[in-house]
């Protein structure tokens, strides 16, 4: 039986930061860092930390400490929009005490060069699977609404095209098809492609892209790799609208469709845009798995 | 075997009607008129008429005159948004020659006399099941995208409640179950409550609505009444986000809503507003049916 | 508030008044009477009612009896397949007290002559909408199990044709199309033929069944009446497999059908055949709100 | 451009293989051998090898020959229920041509050394991923038919336990849901147990199967692994029923169960039982798929 509170610290970070923090709250003690352009949206149990010396103590004595998504504004700061000042990312780690876990997401090799000088433990929430497949709801709820905003015509009845049939491909057809959009979906392997009729939705192999995808008023891409290429993009629709929801480079060529006329939206990070509530919440569920995970 | 083309005028409205001549152009000779400010939408499959003249002779002779949705603008003008020029309605009718069928939406009693004193036939496309039925794709679309815009939490997860159980609610209830809302639908007879749990959705007696309304995050109303008044907004949770469906006067108590700090939107007419075109063809294949069932 | 318990009398019946008994008897005081060969199945709160004297005393203090569905056998008996003998309807009838309210399924005028000449009060539960709504699932279920049973392909990718858009239509489409059938629907009407394609499915017409039905796999009707004659059978494919769930006479000429080599599965009263208890279970709701609806 | 048609051959099985033998007829030469019992059943463009001559010419110039699922009835014969008498593998093997490619369904290790000997090339469609996809379509029809013969109650309302969340559980939950099913679904992984979650379905940890199972009208086991022991079962309803999925050895401790007095029915090859055409079709794409790909 536990009998003490954790100490959880969270610097840094946006909305969805805030709410992790405010759920933290119920179970554990919660200290935050870097919000004060915001602080209103905190519970009051959750604690403000007010000064450097309180900082210094604070980290010092966590169990925990919580990073945004991404943890980066740059290789020097951390991301953290609702800061009054600049948090340099070494001055926080050097804090830290060396029982502390740090939690942060998107960890790239320069900063894990960085916490591993520290001597600190750290894991990528980001690496997580749980937290990409809950993450396809707010994606896919954020495309709808993109598509809603977007076009003159009711989505029922709609040609859709996904290109690619991962998670938030999956997500996105059922919701498309209870909406009565005629919803077709490309992939390279049989297996894939079996997933994709099985639920209702026509399959179309990668390679048959380029002869089928004129057949489509709504075309919205969800695989990281330029697929949607010069000779592809010649044959879609005029009228047609783009979604391309891959994260950079993105999958289509936008110089090229801007050349085609073509209306194309690059969706990016959704989750924190449309629903920060939710997307806090589904780090806080991510992050509560791999405490308990490191427990056992 | 018909051997002529229909003469069919479109006089007023909005893109909804323009696209409902561009429909009819494919079939039968079009004329438009009242329309100058957004003439480019046009095929050019579609006549627009130029000047009195030739308004008055295309009048005289057409099988069909279609009018907008809602026809009038006030008890003189006819609603016509991308005009000009106020146009007028008895200047208009009186040209119509008596062999020409009149269909419009949501005749008033007094159009009524006019048609009737110009002994011309007509008929009120509003009052059409299948076209409200329609309707109510684009309706729930439309709330759909208000929900998405104003709520900072995914759909999924959500607690929701419909105040009715007709058409609009029938089709919200499939869209928000498939996306993971957690539904309740209130209505008064056995045989709706019956349909309702059929569905998987909670069903609710209206006279519970007081009891239960405070563990919803959203409540959409379909009911054109005053169903949710002081007594029941009391119970509303602070947070909850109201949605108002039923056209004028709505069947919130907005009065009340405001001095309660509720958030309240009330949503009318979504069909013209997120998705004119298909707005327009649900007049255009509702009108087919009309016209239809006349030469029969 | 009421301080005493019903005094509830169920005479005849099959499984599904057992369990209706059962169901009554955790609220009420139940007596039964007519059920010698399957008396097993009562919970031990059920009062088996064990000779003429008892039945008289009990019938004449009854609050409500409750007479199975169809309530008769034939003209003079009721219907009573685990009575150890015939139950005359009028023996009964004169024993019950002018108190008592009769509830019974598919009351014939004959039936309501005689009730009435004993000054009974009477409702026929058959006649409520919320009951045929609710057999819509079992009946439903149960079509879903002969399909399966009979053809040697799955449902997945069969061409469907339901000939009707009724409750039962309407909860057989929803299966159908989730387990991936081709689903048509024949309505006449604009509104049916609305709903049907709103919720995914092919409308067809009526009139166009004559030269449509030549492509469906399965064909389910659900309309009683001589829709499926020789003009249409004849065009049928002919392996195909036809279902009537409509009741006496059926909508199938089954003479045809048979000269044709057709294989047609006449499918009555299914509910009380694939599920008793959920057939009794909805018996006992339907009555419970009609019981409600009286006391107000 | 291809200007010949393969020649296939086909030996052993049962109506899967035949329905596969008149698919492939459309666009290939093909013989089968060993189903005299039931050779009304082809189309008349498959040929039917007539004796042992005629059997080593075809066997000798053959592309392809197929083989049963399972390939073999015991170490010797091959599995062939049509057949007049039993056909020794190694006497069919002996006769084939070293370019001919072998598929076959199941190939044990002992197998696999004959084929070798042979100087054969052999693949095994049980191996590849879209049978497993498709064949969970056939597999959760058939426990929907046994579901609907067995219970006395509709599916709709239903409390469902599907221990597993792999292919034939993920096709399942959709069905039962749609039909009003209460659906939990075992499984260990965070990535499972979320897809489970955001499909609309109750998420159960494996670990938490004996203090909930005890809830479960019906309790479907997907994994092949002896998960509900002792333990387990003692804490099952007395009127569940069970059904197994899972191949030898099953997941049921059936000892047990019997000793507990539960309905268990293990229900194995379903899709050869409920649907053989459609498993015929879906062993049929397999195989064009493999031979496709070994083209490129």
């Amino acid at each position: 039986m536990k009998d003490k509170k954790d100490k959880i610290v969270i610097v840094g970070g946006d909305l969805r930061q805030i709410h992790l923090a405010n759920l933290y709250s119920k179970t554990a003690q919660v200290w935050v860092y870097g919000f004060e352009k915001n602080s209103q949206e905190f519970e009051n149990t959750v604690q403000l930390i007010s000064g450097i010396e309180e900082r210094k103590t604070v980290l010092s004595d966590a169990d925990f400490l919580i990073l945004p998504m991404p943890v980066m504004e740059n290789d020097t700061y951390i991301n953290a929009p609702f800061s009054d000042q600049k948090l340099e990312i070494d001055v926080i780690l050097k804090e830290v005490g060396t029982n502390c876990i740090v939690y942060a997401g998107k960890i790239t090799s320069d900063l894990q060069k960085r916490l591993e000088s520290f001597k600190l433990r750290f894991y990528d929430y980001l690496e997580r699977e749980e937290l990409a497949i809950w993450n396809a709801v707010p994606t896919a709820e954020g495309t709808l609404q993109i598509v809603l905003e977007e076009l003159p015509v009711t989505i029922y009845g709609l040609s859709v095209l996904l290109v690619g049939s991962g998670r938030i491909s999956r997500v996105l057809w059922k919701y498309l098809k209870t909406l009565g959009a005629d919803v077709s979906v490309s992939a390279r392997k049989h297996k894939d492609l079996s997933w994709i009729q099985l639920d209702g939705c026509h399959a179309i192999h990668t390679k048959e892209l380029k002869t089928q995808i004129h057949n489509y008023d709504l075309i919205i891409n969800t695989v990281p790799a330029k697929i949607l290429d010069k000779t592809i993009l010649e044959q879609v629709k005029p009228n047609a609208l783009l979604i391309d929801l891959a994260s950079k480079p993105g999958g289509v060529d936008f110089e090229v469709a801007k050349q085609l006329g073509l209306k194309t939206i690059w969706a990016l990070s959704l989750p924190g845009k449309v629903a920060p509530l939710s997307a806090g919440e589904i780090i806080y569920n991510t992050i509560s798995n791999m405490i308990e995970e490191w427990r056992e």
